[in-house]
């Protein structure tokens, strides 16, 4: 088993949780509160940027040419595409551009993303990955699974979101994170391996916060 | 008005609700469940290490040697003494040595952590210092406060802790932090103050934060 | 007069020195001794893998989604554009993918470089930018200039190397990152001003030790 | 032999020419120009400012708290004991404070201050580590050597650097860098390991240029 295969079964029972949360059932049922959605979606957006900047540190971290140029290659991406269908797609359900833009982070959006960027910035490559991997691998398990609930990608709302998820294109991210993480855990020693499942272990319980935050739409008071 | 004395009063109702939490209010009337702190002393324990790393950066992003120096003895000073205070501290409350090495941080220890050094690795001095100051400075005003109890500071559980904190030693680090600020604040432009705002006042706010979970004892799950 | 044209003038002697270096010179004479030229593009490839850092750490910092995507932008067109033109362009010269894969930096790339990258990892925005500025710019002028001596620009081995620096594109980048920079000098007071202009004059005169170690192709011993 | 002893012998015949250079072999004849010598005390007052940071750093990026309370009194040392020495030493030589305080740093100055903070920004505690100890542990050499010379440590110029140098609590600094170094190394793959030769190597001939810039007093033109 790779040793992300072995991440994952550690982080199973989370993982799990994470699955089947009401907020993430409620959107393949189609019945979730649309303004829970839009709370959310607000909260999504100002993660996506912290979460880009991550990548824009792998460019930094990487070892050799070609790593660089995958990382360059997702912070453009996240950036352009996927950030801008967010923008169109947070358009249709009714979140002004200005709404968008000027969202507070709620205390679980910022715990999750300084809790990246912390690691992102003192940590080594592997541990950068690590710590971002939980979020683009459990979206594609989760985008995958809801696209198979029928009707659930055509769904008015809910959709849109199900379908950029399920894209092989996603997928293809956190496929190259594993690849990539494999790679230099290899050469790592059991702490330095222990260190890299803590932190995704944690990156995935904050995957659990969000979900949890965005149902109760929580906020500091 | 001095620009941190502006900080503290905007973020009064916070502070105010920190001083009034039930954790710090039965310290002082030393009624706090025991449990309840020792779960405490082991978190603090975990975060004073993130604490002292911000005043290392301190004395790495120091523009000046006297700068340098005063971080440099702050680090110094934590890490013999304050912690050292822990330990024996901790010890005489029956938490082992090893208890308090390996304690697990909670969500919100790692929440406040690393929104800490995540700002104060990316950020400007005056960031590092605005995300530290709410400790230092509400440690200190809780001290004091505390100390003004009849018999508070000869409590056989709870007396040394407000002793440590009540200390004019102790104060002079939070006074030194808000000398700085307000020195490097006094060329900042409106935005970047206001930058220095949010900060403060989201520390202020993980305060809070820490002062729930260590009453509640949170955990994960 | 903008801020970066009080910086372009500050430094103007120095600049004069690099656009009359023999170096530059006698590649737009066609004279250059082909071997130096061979030797400037190994130690060129290897600094703009540092020069590309810069721009992926720019993202990182930058303060808001635009200025993020531009960096962003132009890492991707530097890792792949301008170090895919050096790749073919090398191997036109007869320098084989292995030679300039592990061409060893000499002194004074390592020095530029670490300047550089360490200006841009504890430094702000502005500083990030006032450090890669120096390379960027004059590179555009240099181009342009040497564009204009007939013939240069057909030059069998030189005329390709001018073609890609006399580019409206490439001049696209100097002319963003001194936009950028105006308006975060702006706001910054004197003390902050003075460091940039340090910054900037430093970055300039390792300009001119780039030119001198490729034209003496030094190496440590 | 352990891992810092193979990294010593490979850089013998830099270290040799170190020993052997000029600059350091007529500090111990008592012969050297005094103007160098001043030259070189204001450029490494510099240094030692750069070379305080790096024990910031290690302090920030250490793994424990016994590794982080060691930084960080190498940190409060050099801070406190070595640079006041070399205040005193600097104005019984003639140097004022103004002149030490604002003295600009030469291109080898900034240069290799800008390859150790670049290093240990960005690489492994291993990596700072190993870009830092050919300072401290040179000059320990170079220390005693210089001791066993009848007279040279109370010349009345260069008699004290000497006896700085030589002493064994400034020896204890490179010997616990070393067991660091050791104990960190042990762990890693053969890549890596090269990784931190190749840095070992640079800072020891970075050391070499700057004894070569202190005896020609180099300046940027």
């Amino acid at each position: 088993m790779s040793f992300t295969q072995q991440l994952r079964q550690k982080a199973d029972s989370i993982w799990k949780a994470n699955h089947e949360h009401p907020f993430v059932q409620e959107i393949g049922a189609g019945t979730l509160d649309l303004e829970a959605f839009k709370y959310y979606m607000k909260q999504d957006y100002l993660y996506l940027i912290e979460y880009s900047r991550v990548f824009a540190l792998g460019a930094f971290k990487a070892p050799d040419l070609e790593t660089m140029a995958t990382f360059s290659t997702y912070l453009q991406s996240t950036l352009t595409e996927e950030m801008s269908l967010h923008r169109s797609y947070a358009k249709r359900l009714g979140i002004t551009e200005d709404e968008l833009e000027h969202a507070q982070p709620s205390p679980t959006t910022i715990a999750y993303s300084s809790y990246m960027i912390s690691e992102a910035q003192k940590g080594s490559l592997a541990q950068l990955i690590a710590v971002i991997l939980p979020c683009a691998w459990s979206y594609s398990e989760i985008g995958k699974k809801l696209a198979e609930i029928p009707g659930a990608s055509e769904h008015a709302h809910y959709g849109e979101w199900i379908q950029m998820y399920q894209d092989d294109e996603f997928a293809a991210i956190a496929e190259w994170l594993c690849t990539k993480l494999d790679q230099l855990a290899s050469s790592l020693n059991d702490r330095e391996q222990e260190q890299l499942e803590t932190i995704f272990i944690t990156s995935s319980r904050f995957e659990y916060l969000f979900w949890e935050m965005s149902y109760h739409q929580t906020n500091w008071e």
